[in-house]
């Protein structure tokens, strides 16, 4: 077979036949793919490219790698409230193997099922592994939930726990190094991460500004404060953390990897005061777990604060790590 | 400034202030594009990759290069018979370097302007200079264009001429040389393919099936064959060329480029005998040449006829150049 049959033979039967979506007129095999948008409903579009050695370690199993590069983007995605529907791929590769195409494709055609997204078209290319994904979905007209809308006096939430990625990475690389069952579920969480699709859709009329924790809490949260014209207020002790980070690393530790350690793929999001209740009930019926964290404000910048206190030199306090 | 305050400027500012559409509710900025598709369309999705060394040459200009890169995506939308809307970027850089981020935005914003398209989204990452684009555009319900269309009888066209940029390419590489004046003609040819938007739209329910000609008409054609169960027949000296090519290499060196030479760009299109005088008409108002070069019939494959006899050994003919 010859590197296109192959490829064929991998995506395009298995997530075209996988998803059985109705709304994909044509998927792979023309120049371009029809699909059908839902009446009142906008599109949401997204794009994300990750390259070997900058965003994913070179021996990355090439299904954790196709996992994790449609998880990334069906993240932000949900970060907007959107259901995601489709995907487009771009793989740039080295060398043809099929052995890898193949584990590719099924991590690929795994996450595609799971979420009910078609892949509808690519492009395969030869060069150094690189990876970009256009995701789309739908959001019904008007209800998108956007960065700008935090006002102060809204409180601020995490979905799930913060900082666990980041030390999976650490023990990836060896950098870091723990019992193999907290290991286990730290390093999950960094190549597994769980993109917030129940989330998000559920923070809709809700949530007054979303967006999803991809370079690190503080870093991130940043953009929230700067787009709604807004402070952020944190509160340390009230970061979610997992007990394995805390026995893994210790509590010190484990708050500055939720600080400062990307690739959550955790929502950041903020919520007026009426709307708290709708949220508990919203969240708590999608089974999602949330911890409010601080609260916005007037003025601008972020600021932390341990024990009541502000922490006015963040990096200092975190710079043994 | 940092990159990314490069990149925002650049990009976000200059496309999204150029293009004006009513439909980008929110473009770059946030996780994700929040689009409006229209009502009664569809929506029409295409990706492409190029990569430094690939798809183009490692000097080329940054204006040049955007400008082929989006070129290239709104070809595939023509062939679909949609009108371009919107784009996202992943351009993987390997270093920062304001001069060639200017010209690139420059190109970028040119082509997005001069189309009416917005850049929605992008992604900017470190590594081996690559470009995905991903186009969205429209068709109305169900006029989309596929390749799998054509009948026995309809009669196979072309838009424009063939084979000028694979001569332009011979130019640039040194592998050829010609005079100046012809020599420009086809460089250009090469580094400033036209998308045939305008033709793609004209085509809606004339053409029976349609493609863009991206890796030779001999390879390209065997696509609408396979997805329509036919047969292409195709005789040479119908072949357009432009006289540049054929001043530069002679008229058999001319019809080879033409059948083999990639990146050609234009529309290949399939029309039966009872809308001949429809595709006139279309085609007369869009002010787009065109050219019958030959027919389909039941069977497969493609055949080359040269004065009327087959040509049997279609890669003998041509292994002189």
């Amino acid at each position: 077979m010859t590197e296109f049959e192959l490829i064929e033979r991998y995506f395009r039967d298995g997530c075209q036949r996988g998803s059985k979506r109705k709304d994909v007129l044509f998927g792979i095999g023309d120049d371009a793919a029809i699909l059908r948008a839902p009446d009142n409903n906008q599109l949401v579009v997204t794009t994300d490219t990750l390259v070997e050695g900058i965003h994913f370690l070179k021996d990355i199993d090439p299904k954790v790698l196709a996992y994790k590069s449609v998880a990334v983007n069906l993240s932000d995605l949900a970060a907007m409230g959107a259901d995601p529907a489709w995907l487009t791929l771009a793989l740039t590769l080295p060398k043809s193997d099929e052995a890898w195409l193949a584990g590719f494709a099924e991590g690929l055609n795994q996450i595609c099922e799971y979420y009910g997204i078609a892949l509808v078209g690519g492009d395969t290319t030869r060069g150094p592994l690189t990876i970009t994904l256009t995701a789309m979905g739908h959001v019904p007209s008007d209800r998108g939930i956007y960065r700008h809308g935090a006002n102060p006096g809204d409180w601020i939430f995490v979905t799930g726990t913060l900082g666990d990625s980041a030390a999976g990475l650490k023990l990836l690389t060896g950098d870091l190094s723990c019992d193999e069952d907290l290991k286990e579920f730290l390093v999950t969480k960094h190549l597994r991460p769980v993109p917030r699709v129940l989330a998000g859709r559920s923070l809709r009329g809700i949530a007054s500004a979303c967006m999803d924790l991809s370079d690190g809490l503080a870093g991130d949260i940043k953009h929230i404060c700067k787009a709604s014209e807004v402070s952020a207020h944190i509160n340390i002790e009230q970061l979610p953390l997992s007990s394995a980070l805390q026995q893994a690393l210790g509590e010190a530790n484990a708050q500055s990897l939720a600080i400062v350690g990307g690739e959550d793929y955790e929502l950041l999001f903020t919520v007026p005061e009426n709307r708290k209740g709708a949220l508990m009930t919203a969240l708590g019926e999608a089974g999602v777990n949330h911890s409010c964290i601080g609260q916005m404000r007037g003025g601008s910048g972020v600021h932390f604060y341990r024990d009541g206190e502000l922490v006015t030199d963040l990096v200092d306090s975190f710079q043994h790590f």
